[in-house]
């Protein structure tokens, strides 16, 4: 017997705790499709899958490339291997119970044809009812055993980065310091990054989502790197911008700005603030730089099995923060020509504030 | 002024061809959604955007972390950044034109929330049409520009793979050879793996789609190596199974079976033959020893911007294959306990069947 993984925070395992949103729901089942959803509540990692969870049972429908792979992995859940595809192998099983039942599922994952296939397989047999983002819901609340997983994750990419600036140097292209971050990351026993390692240097760091490319680190330039590992299924996320010289005091100046709003957003973080204000105190830091129309995205996100889940720190969001939330706070400054600036750290919300998974240092590195 | 990609096929652009299916589909309009169409239709790489596609006019919609990128990028579209979401800009730039448009979307790519979205926005100002797969089909064959990007994708990764083969052995982990060859892919140029890499040893290499884990290559142990390369934008896809140390003559006949399996695929290959008919070629081979039953996927896949496209090369699809498709041949068998074999390369339709883009050997290594 293989161990099952311990519930922490909960006497209740994960699909029981889905359960709990059915009533709410008024539904007798829940039909999950997304693979990070099915990976939180049943341990599968496979890329093809779908959790049916009833009251009294659930089954993983998957193919016959993961018998094996879900014989290991699969916990609180029955395998069942579609021949003829996996959304038909969960609508016969949803056609076998009795009377018409209210099946819930998420509009915002699945697609419209899978929707009429599904309406078209089980007929009369089902209602197909929204069910929101309950899976979400639960997935933003990390348990103990989460965040002894993501505090790891967090400190692999924190050395990972240290580690890169041993090395990094004027001369080695933008890919290249890519190959050596992502290969550190393997080697520390991460599956793999949580995203494409962004590398961008010179007038490319202005670019807040450039891809690293051919081009070379030149003499007193900046450079975003911007980085996270999957580790044992959860990702960390961090961000540094360093230069490559003596700065000019304009540079240091703005950097000194973006550390600033860092700082302020994470002393805004709290259970029961605002996703959104914890943006604002960013945004308002950098206004009293004259900097805040340069801050051309979010302040921040949730992380956990994906790079970008619940919540998110955007302007205006209303969701409050909670206990045991994993939160990126990443304000960034970005001019045309000049470059960009970004510092990422990764916290959970603690009872009375934030505490810090990565631990990479924030000084100004001019190397 | 940056020079444009040449279309060499055809004197249309991809945008226009796309046009020539407005009429077909009685639509006024596409709406694409899917990231990789984009990215074909346009140029445009980043990871938030929609492309509206009008009979005189395009639109790209993204946000303004993207405002520098899409102006590099971007090819034959209007750049629009949006403040409220990229639905929301393009249901008003619906809105804007006269009379209810007929728009087309593709049902398996836009969600149940999104289509309401969208709905509720352009109101009586568009009808929705499906544009079903009119992208992919468009895709599914290749011009000459893409086909010298493939070939240099595929000559990448088979380099790579020569590389790792001097570089295994015994006692390294399964991790550190998948960090070896992911970083050799972006040492080389490329962007990335084209998927998480697989490296599989032992009993695990029966597991068809194993992530690479923390177990040490042991002696005389089966490695199954799936990796690829993304090169500007392509994928290249392949996979060879070798052995540590001297194989047992029961190992050795599985891996000429399922060898000649792959050639009974490719030698059906050629235009005008159904996807089906090559899957069917690599089945009746490996039943003339024995070994269908193992076979648990399908023979391939088409290969291109992502590394699962048209057409898929499965049990009895219809689907006819047309010269200038990519395809990978990939049979493989699966014994459990034993371990698993795969063979897999990647190859262009020509006009008279099959031309090979990877060149690693095929010959059964004994490490």
């Amino acid at each position: 017997m293989k161990s099952k993984p311990v519930q922490v925070n909960s006497g209740r395992s994960r699909i029981d705790r889905l359960r709990l949103s059915f009533s709410n729901l008024r539904a007798d089942a829940f039909l999950v499709t997304h693979l990070p959803n099915i990976q939180y509540l049943c341990g599968f990692t496979g890329s093809a899958a779908i959790l049916l969870v009833e009251p009294t049972r659930s089954t993983l429908f998957t193919d016959s490339r993961y018998t094996f792979q879900a014989q290991e992995q699969v916990t609180g859940a029955k395998v069942h291997i579609a021949k003829h595809g996996l959304l038909r192998a969960a609508a016969e099983a949803l056609k076998k119970r009795r009377g018409r039942l209210h099946v819930a599922y998420a509009p915002s994952q699945v697609t419209v044809a899978q929707k009429a296939t599904l309406e078209k397989l089980t007929g009369s047999g089902a209602r197909w009812v929204s069910g929101g983002d309950a899976v979400e819901s639960l997935r933003a609340i990390k348990d103990t055993s989460e965040l002894v997983t993501m505090r790891e994750a967090a400190t692999l990419i924190s050395e990972v980065f240290a580690e890169t600036m041993s090395k990094i140097k004027v001369g080695l292209s933008e890919l290249q310091v890519a190959a050596e971050i992502e290969y550190a990351i393997k080697l520390k026993g991460g599956s793999g990054p949580s995203f494409e390692t962004i590398v961008a240097s010179g007038a490319r760091s202005a670019w807040a989502h450039a891809r690293p490319s051919g081009k070379l680190l030149g003499k007193n330039e900046l450079v975003v790197l911007d980085h996270g590992a999957i580790l044992r299924g959860y990702c960390s996320d961090l961000t540094r911008t360093v230069f490559l010289g003596r700065a000019p005091d304009k540079v240091r100046q703005l950097y000194d700005a973006v550390l600033e709003a860092q700082q302020a957003a994470r002393k805004a973080v709290a259970p029961g603030v605002k996703a959104g204000e914890v943006d604002a105190a960013a945004r308002l830091s950098l206004k009293r730089h004259g900097l805040a129309e340069y801050f051309t995205h979010s302040a921040g996100h949730g992380l956990g099995i994906e790079v970008h889940e619940r919540p998110r720190l955007a302007r205006g969001e209303k969701t409050k923060l909670e206990e045991g939330m994993v939160i990126t706070i990443e304000p960034g400054v970005y001019l045309e020509g000049l470059g960009g600036i970004r510092i990422e750290d990764d916290v959970v919300v603690t009872s009375n504030g934030a505490e810090d998974l990565t631990s990479a240092s924030r000084e100004f590195l001019e190397l």
